[in-house]
């Protein structure tokens, strides 16, 4: 494919985008419903395909053995995945909705309305999944989508994407309004990020070098994601039995994703208590602590923590942990090193957690709870197309509200301006 | 100022705009009333300033009369600008609002916060009053801003920045709140679009090619404001009076702002009738009109148009007409050349109102009025920030509430997530 037929393919998504943004929401659940019924339908065809990249997994792409994992598909996952479609259709459609409706002392009539967005461009790495995500969250708000996954799960998003256009057919809706780029150059990407204009929002999702590729390079407006180096405090006052499961919970319970904990920081007054209570229970689980001077002077068995250990992502069982002299100090730890994303305090003192609160600048800060809870399905969101660490347009777990923008429409009877 | 001088400035900034989130409405009321007398204090010396700006605005860069009547400064319009100060006094503070705040079944308490971007800035043309109005914007909603005017307006926006900081300290609020690049290096500006991390927000204000500059180099988040290319659309079944007021009220009242009208589209049932009625009216204006062939041959004084002027902002007392067959036509041409800014349609058919309404993207959709409306003391915001043509984060004309972010605060009682 190049750079004019991603062009003109584009085009085409974008013209399905204006059907899409007139369809009711009933439409829209029938559409949904016939992409549940073809996923299950076609799940033989899809495990087929699913096969061939598990097959390259290895040989090819050198997969390491959780990469292979997420890649992988059996026949429960998809039908997994179809009822991930089916809750889908029972949220609410975040289009169409009156915002607000003013008349104006000079007659006009001012109605705020929430509006699709039109084309959106997902690019993300190996699992599938996502391909059928996106797609439905996407179709539920009224959005056609461009999907760019990994080169690892080529022949699985074309088989999902192929099932999913074919059911779009069956309801008499566009297929470009999902469509795949399955051309592994990264130029077409480039080309992509700068079709401002034709796609109307990029959003990323995957590890940080992807991320950064994308926000440095887009002209189109994009919705950073997924980054986290999530940090926990533990005040002087501090109930540390709480402390504890907290850590361990944000730590532990899945160190590969976003809104694990990468950073621990202790308050000196209670450095000593702390570090017996949680770091047996870490190490139990086996985690590995990189600490400051005076933790490796608590802990003998802790690693001496260096400059870049304070702003790693590890996505692992690892945690970097420092002894602070106050409040203040953890504080400001965090503004140099959170990529905004979740922090947490962890303190009995109700001053001190609302100064944490007002202080810290990032999408989540909680009070005696685990980063872990960052989740458009833990928020009450019923769904989520990934976690915002940038301030513009929404910030923290984007549900189907992430997805539409707004539109004035005014109505009036002559009315000009004087 | 080198690139690391102004990442120092920048971080000072930064800095000051930690103290700026955590100030209380009333402080912040406080500091503009500062700055608003200080404006009146100092009104001599920023008139001798701006008579330094005026000197060179002839014999150094060649501006036009409106130029330089854009530049002057009055001690009328330095009482208007300490006016417009009193009036964001008077708006209500838009961040430390509480948006939602939901307890979860697990007890954990979701209160979800609007809170400062943190660092704005602010990237705009000759007019020094954007550099008052962008400040205390900013203030009151708790940002600090980064500001850069157009080398024309030098000594007075070194002047007006003086006079703002003076106020900031006298009310103990650092000075670095409000900075002002003074340095006209292009160089510079691509460096500030760069410190991604640092500077939370770039809201550029100016023509296309200011905007459409830091559009494709910054990896800031950006707001893209103001291009109009607006048209209105006069349906079958207009009320021609109606249309007359209307059309000429879009295109006279202030030709070179961007809400102004620059494309007519005439469906051709009306379009011998509607041609008689109005053209007459606008070139008693001064009108030139550039029309399709139907429109040259229905109005000999017509130019004809080229493509080009399908897509031009004039800016000025020029108008594009065209024929269409039908509304399809019409939303055709829209959405091919439209910019999103404002769009209108002229009609007595509800119907097509709604077809048109829905079918537009546009930030701004009429029935039955002017374009000239957008903006944002006209929708009662009491405030205007520029408009925004895009669709992230707002959309139209932007008020305070377009310069605050959210956050979650979570508070629980030791909550893990299982």
């Amino acid at each position: 494919m190049n750079s004019s037929e991603l062009k003109a393919a584009c085009l085409e998504v974008k013209k399905a985008s204006q059907v899409l943004g007139s369809l009711s929401e009933s439409k829209k659940n029938e559409v949904l419903g016939a992409v549940h019924d073809a996923l299950l339908k076609e799940s033989d065809f899809i495990l087929a395909e699913n096969a061939k990249d598990m097959e390259r997994a290895e040989s090819v792409f050198h997969l390491s053995s959780s990469m292979k994992e997420r890649l992988n598909l059996t026949e429960k996952r998809i039908v997994s995945i179809a009822e991930g479609v089916r809750q889908v259709m029972t949220l609410p459609d975040p289009s169409g909705r009156t915002i607000s409706d003013r008349t104006l002392p000079n007659g006009l009539e001012i109605v705020k309305t929430s509006v699709h967005f039109g084309t959106i461009a997902m690019i993300y790495e190996s699992r599938p999944n996502v391909t059928v995500d996106a797609a439905v969250l996407c179709l539920k708000s009224g959005n056609a989508c461009i999907l760019r996954g990994g080169k690892e799960a080529h022949f699985t998003n074309a088989a999902l994407t192929q099932v999913i256009q074919k059911a779009l057919v069956s309801c008499n809706v566009p297929k470009q309004a999902v469509f795949s780029i399955l051309d592994p150059s990264h130029e077409l990407v480039n080309e992509l990020l700068h079709l401002r204009g034709i796609i109307d929002l990029v959003i990323p999702r995957g590890g940080h070098r992807l991320i950064q590729t994308v926000v440095s390079n887009s002209s189109v407006p994009v919705i950073e994601t997924g980054s986290g180096v999530c940090h926990t405090y533990v005040d002087k006052e501090a109930d540390l039995d709480k402390a504890v499961r907290i850590i361990v919970n944000a730590k532990v319970q899945r160190p590969s994703v976003c809104n694990a904990m990468e950073t621990l920081l202790i308050h000196k007054d209670v450095a000593d208590a702390a570090v017996k209570k949680v770091f047996p229970e870490l190490e139990a689980y086996g985690v590995e602590i990189r600490g400051d001077e005076r933790i490796c002077s608590l802990w003998p068995h802790a690693i001496p923590a260096v400059e870049a250990d304070w702003s790693t992502e590890y996505g692992d069982l690892i945690l970097s942990v420092r002894v602070v002299d106050s409040l203040e100090e953890a504080i400001n730890h965090i503004s140099r090193y959170s990529t905004h994303h979740s922090e947490c305090i962890v303190t009995e003192n109700k001053k001190n957690a609302r100064l944490f609160v007002n202080a810290i600048d990032a999408a989540c800060v909680y009070v005696n709870a685990s980063t872990r809870f960052t989740d458009g399905f833990e928020f009450g969101f019923g769904a989520e197309i990934g976690i915002s660490t940038q301030k513009l347009h929404v910030r923290g777990p984007m549900g189907l509200e992430a997805l539409v923008t707004c539109k004035y429409k005014i109505f009036g009877d002559g009315q000009v301006r004087g």
